[in-house]
């Protein structure tokens, strides 16, 4: 999750539609979701999947195995040595090493990120039949900011040899079994940090390209799942940053000048100004990251940065419009240029019962503990929404910590019996849930039933939005 | 003076250029006007017209006849019932009056101005010849809005009588002595008040045309003069409303509003963010005459009304964008409209030695007191400038009162001897030299020469300062 | 209602508490308060005193008479003589001279407004037992200020008839019957309009003072009670006008002056500053009513008028600290002075089921149409919280328009059967419950005893609320 | 000097006083200094130092002896290697050496500044009497910030030699002739930042103490000197810090927080906000070094460097309490707290004719070049006002250079013919004055009776300054 916590808590229901003007213009769409969950059936499926079965099992104990003899010691190893956002040079020397040693092919760099890779399980019984199940899994290795080190806080340290000991049994499985399929591993950097957004680069890059079905785990305080739909965790997100440009002149003149940093504080002012005719749900906050270099001299360069939130994208674009004026305003008050850069987006994600539920039944199945019984606020596999929107997927996040997340206290743990036993579980069900789906095709249609019934619902949602945010009227001035 | 004075007290040296920067732009100019001064020769001037002449006199002791015997009482009348600007109804009904007893033909409504009139002397030898010399004499008659009451502290009570005495003589002369010539009183309100500005709504429509000259008397507590040259006595003002307008709501619900005082508002915060990058001789300053309706609902209209202020015209443009961007920045910010109602402006007037230093003599000669040896800052003799950068002329202000302009006490100096005396000297003065301007081709001619002069240098001047007003270059942000 | 409305339509639910943190806060107060409601069994009262009894219904017949005989015409009449707050002259000279006529001691000036009057049943057969029941019934009369004229478009123009035909029945009952009691009409003005705050003003000049019950009726487009409970419509508010001073200059020399409109100006930003780092559910809203008086100099006095609103009072006052703290930042920088005018405050009042639900059976019985059926969000019978809060009482809302509250078409229909009708229902319920309230002990003792429970339910409800409102630890910088 | 050139042209007049309130309180002090000059007379001065003089010849031939054989080099050592304020490690190692070669005591840490330093010349013959004269050389050696690399666009790289060419042939005539006198040489670092304000920090240390005389020399495009007065080139100078420090919250939950950043934001309004109400000779600008850490946390950090300007500190006072109160508002407003970090002031510094006219006499007389004939306007020797308000001294600036002050044209020409030539200038003409200095005691007399007279003067001006700047009266508020 990217935000720093400071003991945040707040009480998500189910609801993704968290304004009463969201939830009128969600009502047909919430009936047709209702809809959509009775004609999937989720319960049947869950039951059918999570039954006895030895060829899963045996798939299952040997992610286990790797976990055992080698994964946990990586997990630690990298725990012990937190590298930030694009630097985790040596967290992926150590991924890539051991995929290879397995038989997958890397390919570093993608999406034109350094510490980014593809990673290709090469099947020795020749390639894959391309309609085959294209199953892939998504490794995380960012350690935080903190104050005083990078720190672990999030357990990221663990998603990589959690993710590859799915992908590594999953991969023995196709080459002993012969099963049509293909499993590929995707290393995706700086989770905490945008810009830049390392998934959307990725994805716009077509990296995911194919993909029938992602994977990924993430480190919890429960065992969690979320419900069925669309939604995102901490509202709907625009990174941007304002860059404006004026004209140096000593202070003793400054009239021949033209001041850059006027123009970023009435940025806050003009934004500040509408704050009162914007939605009270929005959230809209920046930092100066450059203010001027000497108090002699006009400041003829100066950037803000700010996160735009809205609960949904739809009235997100109205307040985004409200702070791009703000800036324009600004630099047209000031006499300076503006520059405004889009840096960064989060967006709601497509979160399915089909697979969730199954998942959750196999976390429970392999031991998870501190049950969250309720599914949670429907939400992506990851934070950007723009994978988690477009390939159905799944988060895992069985309980591996006593701590909340962002704490130097999750960073312990994860080094401890409790990380280590939730890490365990991940491994297992997210090995188990590949391998039904890599098995089952009626399974899979399943899935992409109830996945293409919310995307087509989530596209209903966003029109009826555009039609209850309407602007007012401003006549002429006489 | 259109100002409520406040114990201001500036030293203007003879000098219109106020900043370093004009004066630099100045040098050139500076240098003609003084081979001008030279070419045109004033103090000659003076010598042969301020000379011993009985014609002259005869016309002269006219006027003062008129004053004595009938219009120092009218003044006095016109002082003890002040009326505000453009409701000046009873002080024009006993001027226009007057002035049909003594032969002349009035319009009233000049320039589209309920209280303003024109009053042509109807000759009745027939019309003049249309090449032959056009006098003209404005009054004023607007009071003061006081906190009390309003009153005539600035005097304006006397400028009738004193300009129907001088207007009168000379139409007795022209009948009499049938010289070519015409002469005409033109009626002007609200001198004190701005929108709208009568002489220039006048001007605009025509009411001077063809006038060869033009005079006018004010009240002072010193016997002053102009030097020769364009300035103004307060800075070129612009008077601006900004009108925003936006869209009502209940207080409950802002976001269904659009918050047109909120655009007032950062319309001053836009002003004050520049101030810095904006010339330190700028005087900006604005008021909110409609600041919302009730505290519950969103305000949807809102007005502010200012006066920007700079020695020149040519900067004052660049001050006066500034501002205008300052309110389309606040309208942009805010979502609301913008309407720019640019209700007036004041301008630098042109003031020629050949006009007023013959004036200064004939003041001195009839008795002023409190004589200022040194001409003051050049200037025009009206307060707007469209006339008096337009049309030769020259405002006459004999000592009289001991008080500043704008006090109670000036306004009962009208009514006693200092007052009185005052006056006498200003329509004596001003009927010699209209006497002087109708009867001499030659004098005509060098005041012609010299107006043209100083025009020219004007348009030169102007052209310097676009030069040396140049705006910063100011790049596109990185 | 004391807004004017644009089509505001929130949903409210019976709940009181609008925020999460409120909710959290009143946990356990809503479960003492079911726990009363059961005490209270207020399903049993409402069937006891509905049942047949002749001796109400004679009174209540009385009522109806009267209505019908004069009083629904004295309603057109006032409807047809709109006169706005503290200014209803002719309205109360109506009602006070029937008031006079049919046994009513009248005292005019009320809390010393003048508009407000006391009416006294001046019982024939002697003063009333002191401990006897005292019924109060309060009257509205002032009419919305329109955009072009005033107009009855809240109806207030019935509810001094609605109210005399129900107090003059039970007079006449007390004299018949020789029943121990007394009956009170209070003529309350400006409802529309703070300040002053009208009915607070009269509670604390003690003028509702030893009231045991005081009922009141509105117009409405449908026929509602409230729940059990304490509440206000539309947020607690407090009323404030911010007045600052400065010293005027002419606009040449502003440094001599001190600028009290940019001090209204800088609050407005200063409220805007911290809108972040308040409670979204807070509502601001301020305009300014005096902004300067000429542009050429420096404001010396400025003015602005805010409604300060927020859920529940505990956090207003934290809020109101805010903006008075925007305040006195606004005068400290710019030398300015500042005096805060508190005129007037609404806060939640208290709404008893035992009331409410006794009022809404008698509405139904008497024909009331537009029925909502689930009762509405707790609130006082009158606007200020101030009596509502302190006394037991009712305000009777039967559907008397086809029209929302606020409109023209409210004011149409109450001269019309829609209107009509249901002032008749409003007149006889009122009658039916204060009788019952005037003759049954038992009834009373129920009352009182929901009342005093839900009033000491709202102590403790404020006394939570200060515990979850913390304040954030600001260190001291280093 | 201690700012970056934009090409900053103001032509100074000889006049300190810079607006016409300044003048007009200095009426009576520029008389009385008028006075003073004429009684010191300085021209006889001039004539007898400069006369032939044998003696003084050999002490200047040392000097440029020195210069010729290693201190020219020296200077270009440390052009070539330019260290910026107070990193000036190696360049200071260079002079101390040679110093001590010289049989100077070093004491390094002066004023508590690491690159600062104190060299007694120490007497082989005994330690002087101390009522013997003392004589001090300031030197400086900190290199300019370019945007690509340190450089010495000031030429501070020659003062260290040019001073201690002087010290030393001062030193060693000491020691040869047996006069009674010290030589004190003064290491001071970061001219050009601030802070901490190194020649105030060594003057409130004591370091200067007992110093009769200090000389220092200085880079300059033309040779000048200052007219005897006081004065500063570029107003008196406040530097000063204001740091904010709130509460951090997560960015959904602001409401928990205080926003810091909003406090500076709104530090930069206030400000704005009396633009028009403080004299339009002050210059305040600031920039902002601390504007928060992520958009998606309240910032609970910010910080502004501010620079305050006045002509004169009496004013400088008033407008430091606007910027002041303009910061406590913001902390008002924002329920943050403040720190204000007074780091640096620049004030008004003494010169005086008798040491500027007969340095500027030797310096013509050793060949300097392009000579501004019109004394400047007064300054004193060094930047910051502290040690020239409170010790007679001079400033030598042959010119050195054909390019302005901080270019990279300057640091070239420090390695040249021009730069050569003028330092050499500088170095004798150093020399020369110091021996007067030294063995005239009628000299020493005449420098301190214009010093302690000039002294006096500047108190009474700034008591006249304390009665022309009135704040105006502001009345409660009604």
């Amino acid at each position: 999750m990217k935000f720093i916590c400071f003991g945040l808590l707040i009480a998500w229901t189910a609801l993704a539609q968290e304004t009463p003007t969201e939830r009128e213009a969600a009502h047909d769409v919430l009936r047709h979701m209702s809809e959509l969950e009775k004609a999937v059936d989720v319960p049947t499926i869950v039951e059918r999947l999570t039954a006895a079965n030895g060829a899963r099992d045996q798939v299952v104990a040997r992610a286990k195995e790797l976990m055992d003899k080698e994964l946990l010691g990586m997990a630690d190893e990298i725990t012990r040595h937190p590298e930030i956002g694009f630097e985790e040079y040596k967290s992926i020397e150590k991924l890539t090493t051991y995929l290879k040693q397995h038989g997958f092919e890397v390919t570093m760099g993608a999406g034109g990120l350094k510490t980014a890779f593809v990673a290709k399980y090469k099947r020795k019984d020749g390639p894959a039949n391309p309609d085959s199940p294209k199953l892939g899994v998504i490794l995380e290795y960012d350690a935080l900011r903190g104050t005083t080190r990078p720190f672990h806080g999030d357990q990221h340290s663990a998603q990589g040899p959690v993710g590859m000991a799915a992908a590594i049994a999953i991969a023995e499985t196709l080459e002993r079994t012969h099963m049509p399929g293909s499993i590929t591993v995707f290393g995706a950097p700086g989770e905490e940090m945008m810009p830049p957004n390392a998934k959307t680069d990725m994805y716009k890059a077509g990296v995911f390209n194919g993909m029938d079905i992602l994977v990924r785990s993430h480190s919890s305080s429960a065992t969690r799942r979320p419900a069925a739909g669309f939604g995102t965790c901490c509202l709907n997100i625009d990174g941007v940053k304002y860059i404006f440009s004026g004209a140096p002149s000593h202070q003793m003149t400054p009239w021949d000048g033209r001041n850059a940093l006027e123009a970023v504080i009435h940025l806050f002012n003009n934004i500040d100004a509408v704050r009162s005719s914007i939605r009270p749900e929005a959230r809209i906050q920046g930092i100066i990251t450059e203010g001027g270099a000497a108090p002699n001299v006009v400041p003829d360069r100066a950037v803000a940065d700010f996160y735009i939130r809205y609960p949904d994208e739809v009235y997100l674009a109205q307040v985004k419009e409200f702070v791009d004026n703000a800036a324009r305003a600004a630099a047209l008050a000031t006499g300076t240029k503006l520059k405004i850069d889009n840096y960064g987006e989060d967006r709601d994600g497509i979160s399915v019962s089909s697979l969730s539920e199954v998942a959750f039944a196999y976390m429970k199945k392999y031991g998870a503990t501190k049950i969250a019984e309720a599914p949670g606020k429907p939400q992506g596999y990851e934070e950007t929404g723009s994978v988690s929107s477009a390939i159905p997927g799944m988060g895992f996040s069985a309980a591996s910590s006593n701590a909340p997340n962002h704490t130097y206290e999750m960073e312990a743990d994860a080094l401890t019996g409790v990380g280590h036993s939730g890490f365990q579980v991940d491994a297992q069900a997210m090995t188990a849930l590949l391998y039904d789906f890599l098995s089952r095709a009626d399974y899979r249609v399943k899935v992409r039933q109830e996945f293409d019934g919310i995307h087509k619902l989530f596209d209903e949602y966003r029109d009826s939005l555009h039609k209850v945010y309407v602007t007012p009227n401003v006549p002429d001035p006489k």
